[in-house]
């Protein structure tokens, strides 16, 4: 494994971190990264994957490991690989070795941490038996990781605070994994190609297959479950089994994660038969100037409620311009009339996790005194705060026919007022579309880390023809 | 999801199992099937695996559901899906549906499932949260699936009687793993003869990147974390950044699992350069002699230990024959001297679990009465059981320079006799060979699911060169 940056070693940036968060808090902290978990026996886990807190303040994915923060100091607590694990794991370094490559100060067995946790704030880790040590080492309740209270609140206020802007260390690693991840995307509008050569139409198994071998041939893992599928309104579909056929959207939403834990978020969505029809490309092309116009909008001091609504609105004129709505956009907005069509939010934070800072709830993603909406058209907002120099957002806006809500009685009554349900008819070859992309709120403005993968129909039917 | 057979349905399979089981017990059985495991956040879990068990007797993998058995009776505990989740997670069988399929009597909430628990047995299952259902619902404790207590005892046992011989919907499923999984190791040896036109060696996981594409493009999972290493020697090596150089054996352990949950396990080893050095076929030979008379032993009646032991001795023979060791094959045997270079047992069972039923730790894999060996060259024998017509097992011996045993000193004073280093020096090119295939026990002897992969190492070098 190797450090974050050539210029800037790990052991340095870790102690930056500690820096900054020894600035909010006057208490010790512990950071556990988690233990293997067991799929149908003992032996055969899950792939390891560290909390994310521990990985930002050790950098590290240690197995069965917790570092304790105090000031700047760091001590890591974890027990040296038995003689029998060299048998079938091999030699790995020791704990010396990591001690010195993170600039831990001190280090010692795991048996040794409950002498060292008097006061020490932590948060709940999602791994249910690393969560009894937490509870036990610290000999008292440990909430869970969105509802924590006292010292882990403020703890939980304050790492959000450290983690919510990029260091250069972490923005290699996020530009690693979006390099990738737009490698994995050329890889499957290339696949989906090979469609017209096959004897039976390909499955979106065999797209999602080209799309991840990319990633782990890079000795990466997938920062969450891919999404490709040609019922891109199914919002989290995790079903790869139907056929493409030729008059198909394909939606493929698939990010690596480097070996670090940092993440890539990319939606793209192609016509399978390297053409979008004029319905498709209307509406597409809708999407793209929501997705465009977000894009244009993201800097320093600007609200991301702001830019979810603008999505919003330039997707309830592009409606009306269609006539699938009626009415004003503002209006329609205003009204909720937008969320039949674009139900999500516009984007979430990104980092180690997908949705960075997620395990914490609302304390991450909403500013604080902001609570999350009812509306249907925003209660699914994750962003609620200004935009700050260093954040990493995703803007990926979208348009859906979801049975689930464009055949709800009480929504067609709602709205009847406002939906050409005739127009929409038309519209029945677009099942889902999103367009997704990472943005990095920079001084002057912005810098989209996935630009180099193509958005514009065009060039994306282009893609998708080539060899 | 289809059913396991087009001539038996999956209900008629099902209630086949029943009829097995219920002859063993005469209590009521609850079987949870566990829920989806957070990775990083609550939103983005692993991919769920249901428990084998729950797999075993309900045949679909249900997620957060429970099934009850008495005597040939099966009722379906799961929740109907919220309607919200049909905006995130599209329409899905309902629970009505899935009950038919799977021809459960009745069906009914989870929150039902309390009532109906009395005097029931359970397996523990992996899954630390549901794990906590299953004993607030029985309102008792639960031991852990490898030391079960009372009723959960009987089960344990009553549950590996029947699963350790397979029904022929499991051999259909089983079939499907191995075909894929032999299609995921022919590729892998095809990318690897790219090696010879990239510019810069390929790594370890450009290989496994291609084999897991294979499996993924089936719509497949990876029944195992996969090993796709130049390092042999070390037996469970989850590392891919080596990159291939052209002296080295390239040993890969990679399996399917199919939708349904049922694995297969194949390892081989072939030459990055298209060709193995004389020492490195000299003692992959060796390997494929034990492979071989290994496989021609299997049949019903026979013991598993005879066949480690008959691996054991056609490997210490063979290493006699090279001048590596000294003395006669059944002396070194007896004296485990072979395990210093063979230092796993020969296989395992293989079914739902790739090693199957190994949750119940030695009540599957040892016959009541046998314990585990102590002894170097038996301890880690997985199955010692009188081969049955129906059980699946691996037959894997290998060949490892493992540094941490063949450096160890009181290993080496011990076998100082037996072992001419200088001589073994010679073969420094071969760190770990190892030759798996998954052999069904028949009532006429045995059947090679996975023959259709080479292993002669002049095929294998075909195929490696093949284009």
């Amino acid at each position: 494994m190797e450090d974050y940056s050539d210029r800037t070693s790990l052991a340095a940036t870790l102690r930056q971190r500690r820096q900054r968060l020894s600035k909010l808090i006057d208490f010790p902290v512990i950071l556990w990264s988690g233990q293997w978990i067991p799929r149908n026996f003992a032996a055969n886990p899950f792939p390891f994957r560290a909390s994310s807190h521990f990985l930002y303040f050790a950098g590290l994915p240690l197995e069965n490991a917790a570092i304790r923060l105090q000031g700047t100091s760091l001590e890591l607590f974890m027990d040296e690989a038995a003689a029998s694990s060299k048998l079938w794991h091999g030699e790995t370094a020791t704990r010396e070795d990591i001690a010195k490559k993170i600039g831990a100060d001190a280090v010692f067995n795991l048996c040794e941490l409950q002498s060292h946790s008097d006061s020490a704030a932590t948060v709940a880790v999602q791994n249910v038996a690393t969560y009894w040590q937490q509870t036990k080492i610290l000999n008292r309740p440990v909430a869970p990781a969105n509802a924590p209270t006292g010292i882990d609140l403020d703890l939980a206020k304050a790492i959000t605070s450290v983690r919510l802007c990029h260091d250069a260390s972490a923005l290699l690693e996020l530009r690693k994994a979006a390099a990738v991840t737009i490698k994995a995307h050329q890889t499957g509008m290339r696949v989906t190609k090979s469609q017209g050569l096959a004897e039976q139409p390909l499955s979106e198994a065999v797209v999602r297959s080209a799309m991840e071998s990319v990633i782990i041939a890079h000795n990466m893992s997938c920062a969450y479950g891919s999404i490709v599928t040609v019922h891109g309104e199914v919002l989290h579909n995790h079903q790869y089994q139907h056929p493409l056929q030729a008059g198909d959207l394909l939606l493929a939403d698939v990010g690596a994660e480097t070996e670090m834990g940092w993440a890539a978020d990319i939606t793209r969505t192609w016509p399978v038969s390297g053409k979008f029809s004029p319905t498709q490309r209307d509406l597409y092309d809708i999407v793209l100037a929501a997705h465009d116009a977000c894009i244009e909008q993201v800097r320093p001091g600007v609200e991301y409620l702001d830019i979810h609504l603008l999505a919003a609105t330039v997707i309830a004129q592009g409606l009306v311009d269609l006539g699938i709505l009626r009415g004003k956009a503002s209006d329609l907005v205003e009204r909720d009339a937008h969320a039949l069509f674009f139900p999500h939010g516009v984007g979430h934070l990104l980092g180690l996790d997908v949705h960075d800072l997620e395990d914490l709830g609302d304390l991450s993603g909403y500013q604080q005194g902001r609570v999350r909406s009812s509306r249907f058209g925003l209660s699914f907002l994750r962003l609620h705060r200004p935009l700050q120099t260093g954040m990493l957002v995703t803007i990926e806006p979208g348009f859906y026919q979801v049975r689930a809500i464009l055949q709800e009685p009480k929504l067609r009554s709602k709205y009847q007022d406002v939906v050409n349900w005739e127009r929409l008819n038309q519209f029945a070859d677009v099942r889902g579309i999103r367009i997704e992309d990472d943005v990095l709120v920079t001084q002057t403005g912005n810098e989209v880390l996935t630009a180099a993968l193509p958005t514009k129909a065009t060039v994306i039917e282009h893609l998708v023809n080539s060899p």
